[in-house]
């Protein structure tokens, strides 16, 4: 049981948008056992389409495709879907009625006929109805391939995927069981992480796979196998999962699911009845922005600052300027001052402060671009730590992040 | 002059790791006049590889490849790609001295094994150095088709491109000129444009292409034309546009490049020496996150305060408690208050005010999941609406952000 995703639209091959849609949708396939041999981007040409699909065919059972069914004229692939299995399109009554009910529902005027052209739908296929926009999913078989069309709004996709698509593979295919478990480590490189693990790999058995996944600050591991009987599966990898966690306990800091490090600390502190709070100055509220994309956030999160401009530190955070004056707005004794009035200003148990100089050119002070300060308060006191994160904008923001939420889970674990 | 764009990679495949090489090298090729064929994502799997190079063969005479250059075990494509050159790994003496330079600046001990080993390069290729990882590019020929191996981490990735591929590009191929402009549109949908622009869209000429790029809340319209008469193309494409922005003047925002709407906000209010704060609380920091992502924030930023939970909209920002508790958290009256207070705290001339309930739970207030409030506070008094954006927390979130600036663009652009 192979797929294969391919994904229709010239604005992905001109770089103006970055296909997210392909990386859901096997993520949601790999869950259910289906493997994704191959992602495939192509421009909206018929020619290009056609091809595409011939070459889908050979590999995979299955095809999804994303993108090509707005309303207006670039896009061309429902009229090519159509041509690929002979086919014709014709008006399905209950797509219009779905258009008709959706623009009821927002309390817009009377479709377009762009809009209410798209109802019309190959006659072969499987109108899957689109609660969310105008565009209808469709799922048509070709000699024993299945091919599944979507749209390319990531919103509209995850729900038809969901909802439509999904339930119908687990009917119309017999998958093996995919069982990854991935540690998150933090503070060592992947060649250091790759010596000190050397023997047990080579003696990993032959169906366990493992892969390095790193970036800045971090190094994930994962263990992936296949096969049929679930609960064996689970066990040989969890067997050595055990061990590689035990090898490496001084880095590991938990496993990862769909699990963030800021999702994993509001998990823990929530469990501890704890919170925390965040003084960002270089890093802008990315921190925050990291910490409330997930949902329950608010059960550990107290809130925010951003003092961006100097004076707001002393202002609103309450940072003495004399402390700014002698040591300099990025240096450790500021973002200890930070971390500490945060936690005050929050009432929290815990604060995260950044300052630092995230360039590309240099700031109030003296530093040099890419010096960054962090501290981290905590209930038994402060910790904080001076960092070099290079001359890149937002690889230093990024990293800058990485960092903090490092610091504080080691502070939070440690009590 | 075709290119084609290959990521290898299983992390890519299983969804672990979305893939934004690829939008990046497009849009860099793009701007040089190289048109990218195809990206395909493939495995790290020896033959399915040799495929790729193979099929991306007969269309491109430019093969871009990242990933699968890492120190590790799951790294094949080095050997793979030597295999595909009928070639041998030699090692590059300049490539271990960049490597012991490299632990050398980071102050790292002596290079493992596994390191050196990235100083194997095949003996046909150039090795392409680079500063800030162990992994060299390597560019080979083959039949007049240009292979080039990136790493995959992004940051080395896009230095690499920059600093050695480009430039090479450049002197090795002849291209045509490619012109793009990005007229940006808020506040009407994708249906409804093309209809008001219908006949004009018609009698577009041949040479010129329409694409339409929806996504929450905007629509950017994007004219494309390629050709040798650099001076022509931008021309014929430039009277098209004005004549574009002209029909759409009510909903046109302004042409983008590599500019958003954060960017162009900072821009426009430093000019006009004027700053801005942000007072988020559904947002959660995802606004100061986007201002601050951009170089110069700093000149109209002065900065922002998140307070997520609801106490700290009185105590930090001063929402008396009557006005939250007569009204509601999520309401006008406590998003317009925030707005001007924020201004205050901050001393700026603008202020962004967000509060709603974003999900998956209801917050501390009566509304609906998806009611939000968004303020903005401005030298000639407040504006503000009330929405409903849908119950998915990720959306609701980025359609506030979206929203919020359009908002805010709009009353800058009327003083």
């Amino acid at each position: 049981m192979l797929a294969e995703i391919i994904t229709i639209g010239d604005e992905i091959l001109i770089g103006q948008v970055v296909d997210t849609n392909s990386a859901h949708i096997s993520k949601e396939l790999n869950k259910i056992g289906v493997k994704v041999y191959q992602i495939t981007s192509v421009q909206d040409d018929r020619t290009h389409i056609l091809q595409a699909f011939e070459d889908a065919k050979k590999h995979a059972n299955l095809v999804i495709i994303t993108g090509g069914l707005g309303p207006t004229k670039d896009d061309i692939t429902k009229q090519t879907f159509c041509d690929f299995f002979d086919d014709l399109l014709v008006e399905d009554k209950n797509v219009v009625e779905n258009i008709q009910k959706l623009f009821k529902k927002y309390h817009l005027n009377k479709p377009l006929p762009a809009n209410l052209r798209q109802a019309m739908v190959p006659s072969k296929a499987t109108s899957l109805m689109n609660l969310h926009g105008t565009a209808p999913g469709m799922w048509m078989e070709m000699d024993e391939t299945v091919f599944v069309s979507l749209p390319g709004v990531p919103y509209e996709m995850k729900h038809l995927l969901k909802e439509e698509v999904l339930p119908r593979i687990i009917n119309r295919f017999s998958r093996p069981f995919i069982y990854h478990k991935t540690l998150l480590t933090y503070g060592l490189g992947e060649s250091a992480v790759a010596e000190r693990i050397e023997n047990w790999e080579n003696d990993l058995p032959e169906n366990i796979k493992l892969a390095y996944l790193p970036s800045l600050g971090k190094v994930r591991l994962r263990l992936s196998s296949t096969g049929n009987d679930e609960k064996l599966l689970q066990e040989s990898v969890d067997i050595q999962m055990n061990a590689l966690s035990e090898m490496l306990s001084d880095i590991a800091i938990g496993f990862e699911d769909e699990t963030s490090i800021a999702e994993l600390i509001g998990k823990i502190l929530t469990e501890k009845g704890k919170s925390y709070s965040v003084a960002e100055s270089c890093t802008g509220g990315r921190i925050a922005s990291e910490i409330t994309h997930y949902a329950g956030a608010s059960s550990s999160f107290m809130g925010g600052i951003i003092p961006y401009d100097t004076n707001l530190k002393t202002k609103i955070l309450g940072v003495s300027k004399e402390i700014i004056d002698t040591y300099n707005v990025v240096s450790i004794p500021v973002a200890e001052e930070m971390a500490k009035r945060c936690c005050k200003l929050f009432e929290s148990d815990y604060a995260i402060a950044t300052t630092g100089i995230a360039g590309p050119t240099k700031g109030d002070g003296d530093e040099e671009i890419g010096t960054v300060c962090i501290a981290i308060a905590t209930p038994n006191g402060i910790i904080s730590e001076k960092f070099q994160f290079g001359n890149d904008r937002f690889r230093v923001i990024e990293k800058t992040a990485n960092k903090a939420f490092e610091m504080l889970l080691k502070e939070i674990l440690k009590n």
